[in-house]
């Protein structure tokens, strides 16, 4: 969609909500409907959008810099004055002053949205995702591409590391293995999670200095981006001989994948695929075990929706793009996830990575 | 200040300023104050503090791994459940439901802040920056420290690229030889700016494909981060024979940083520093040119109070940590900034880099 496209089929949204004025803050939300977003630091920037006018709030010294890249008003603020009076300059050219639903971009600063809400004390306040948020859940031609060729970098990536992974080195090196393919492809790091044994049973364990030892399961979760899209998997190493039960568990991972997989097509709700892995999981006694939800969507950020969670009614339609990542968290002994980011196609999910899911034996 | 230390003086000030409730997101607050955060992302997590209480409002998946780092109530919630029911039963317990004034970190995200005040529609919101933001302001010798260290290794980038600058290599490929160097030194990088000829005209350009050629004046900007703190320096390099004015424009810059550093002294007000290098580039007739504020304070965060502005009434005092880095940009030329991150001292301004600020010919 170009932006004249997106802008029209946002408004549509907004008139169908009752929203009367959007604010997006320079992120995700922003690049996708102006192409671009200013250097974000803690000078409020805003974009606004009402049913006939949009423009921004910009901080003088990325004025020029903005002007180039977009064609739409700016109301400007020099540090020395704060961007008070240019906001309310801004609201009355775009007779947005009575506006009575105000939707902001829930990833932005609070302090910018309290800026905007607080020059408002009339309106009620919602989140862009049922506007904007809503439009970005279907994926089209072009961002498909871009998430394939992000996934066969991150593929890359795991492959690298299950090849050096050996007793005695640490989480950190080989996270540093990842960073270097990421690097050598052109993208950049977003996370790099090595769980060693009893670390992996944190399902966000901060990679460290823990070293690898013989009867470790390594989770092994890595993200990198490329251009706007990213990447997002997740896979298991076993080094030596694995720890009691691991096989089961790691079995058990695997049919909730496969289950949350044949689960997942278009006009399911997402709970059913939540259900259809956590069933398994249940059925095999682990179900307190598996802390999280089945997946999150993915795009323009790395988590965005659809929601993969038991409670979730989201319809799943084509060109949707979300994990399927379920895990079991044995404290203190270690965890297995398996993740695989889907698109949603007419004939179920397309799976972006090409590696198997078996524990690399190493 | 160990972490008792911290949330008594906390306490304190929120007491003088009225303050009920206090909410941080994971961030460089919640570091200050707890010493470490969980993983960030979409799920709302926030550690709430009240006169007599405190406790975090935790997704299920990092409370394991929070646990092991932080001896203090959690409230958590699963990602099925949504944070609702967990933070009602956290206002109740903290006895926290009729504060009358809560005060929310303004660097988390918007949907974690309208969440928390969504549910306390009686009271009156503000910001963390009176509060916990004061109690940041002056640096301890321990912090001082990491941020020499920082600066060293920003020094270091500087040098790797004026070193390396010749007509022919690309912004990008100079912003490289940076992020090289600070991997090789431990620090990550957090922007590299390298704008040549008409870009550095924009204070905050994003480095590209364009050519060094002769003739160009290039700004070089970057900062990076080692443990929790991090660095900020920008140089000048002119390739050939500089543009027309540029010496003029040069010497204006650095007389403005010299003025600068000679009025930073405890007791004096922060917009009389910038009123020093205001000056000295207004009476150069380029009063116009310089579009941004003097400089920011330095810490946990990149930018951060106290900002040296045309309007901060912030008393400086011994210990704080900003920037000086006045700037003159001519548009569809080139621009010249110089900065420094200085520590307040009693005696005057401790410059932390090594480097001189004349620009390196090439």
């Amino acid at each position: 969609m170009s932006d004249q496209t997106r802008l029209a089929a946002l408004r549509a949204r907004m008139q169908e909500t009752g929203t009367d004025l959007l604010a997006l803050g320079p992120g995700p939300n922003m690049l996708w409907l102006a192409g671009f977003f200013p250097h974000p630091d803690e000078r409020p920037c805003l974009l606004l959008v009402t049913a006939d006018g949009a423009g921004f709030l910009m901080p003088a010294l990325n004025a020029a810099d903005s002007r180039a890249r977009a064609d739409l008003p700016m109301w400007t603020w020099a540090d020395a004055d704060g961007p008070g009076e240019a906001l309310a300059q801004a609201l009355a050219d775009l007779r947005a002053t009575t506006a009575r639903k105000v939707a902001v971009d829930e990833t932005m600063r609070a302090d910018f949205a309290l800026l905007l809400l607080d020059a408002l004390p009339q309106a009620g306040h919602a989140l862009a995702q049922d506007t904007l948020g809503a439009l970005r859940l279907r994926k089209d031609a072009g961002e498909q591409d871009e998430l394939r060729m992000n996934a066969a970098i991150d593929d890359a990536a795991v492959r690298a590391v299950l090849a050096a992974i050996r007793p005695g080195m640490t989480e950190r090196e080989l996270a540093a293995i990842a960073i270097q393919v990421f690097k050598d492809n052109g993208a950049s790091a977003l996370f790099t999670i090595v769980g060693a044994g009893a670390n992996g049973s944190y399902p966000h364990h901060s990679t460290g200095e823990t070293v690898i030892r013989d009867g470790d399961a390594v989770v092994i979760d890595l993200g990198a981006r490329k251009g706007n899209f990213s990447s997002d998997i997740t896979r298991m190493a076993v080094v030596g001989t694995p720890p009691a039960d691991y096989d089961r568990v790691h079995a058990t991972v695997e049919a909730a994948v496969q289950a949350a997989l044949a689960a997942a097509r278009p006009g399911v709700r997402a709970c059913e695929v939540d259900r259809a892995a956590r069933s398994v999981i249940e059925a095999a006694g682990y179900g307190e075990y598996f802390v999280h939800r089945t997946g999150h969507g993915m795009g323009l950020e790395g988590h965005e929706p659809p929601w993969i969670t038991d409670t979730s009614q989201t319809i799943l339609e084509t060109g949707m793009v979300f994990s399927i990542e379920p895990g079991i968290y044995l404290p203190g002994r270690f965890g297995v996830r398996l993740e695989e980011v889907v698109i949603l196609q007419e004939d179920g999910p397309e799976v972006l990575s090409g590696l198997p899911r078996d524990a690399h034996r190493a």
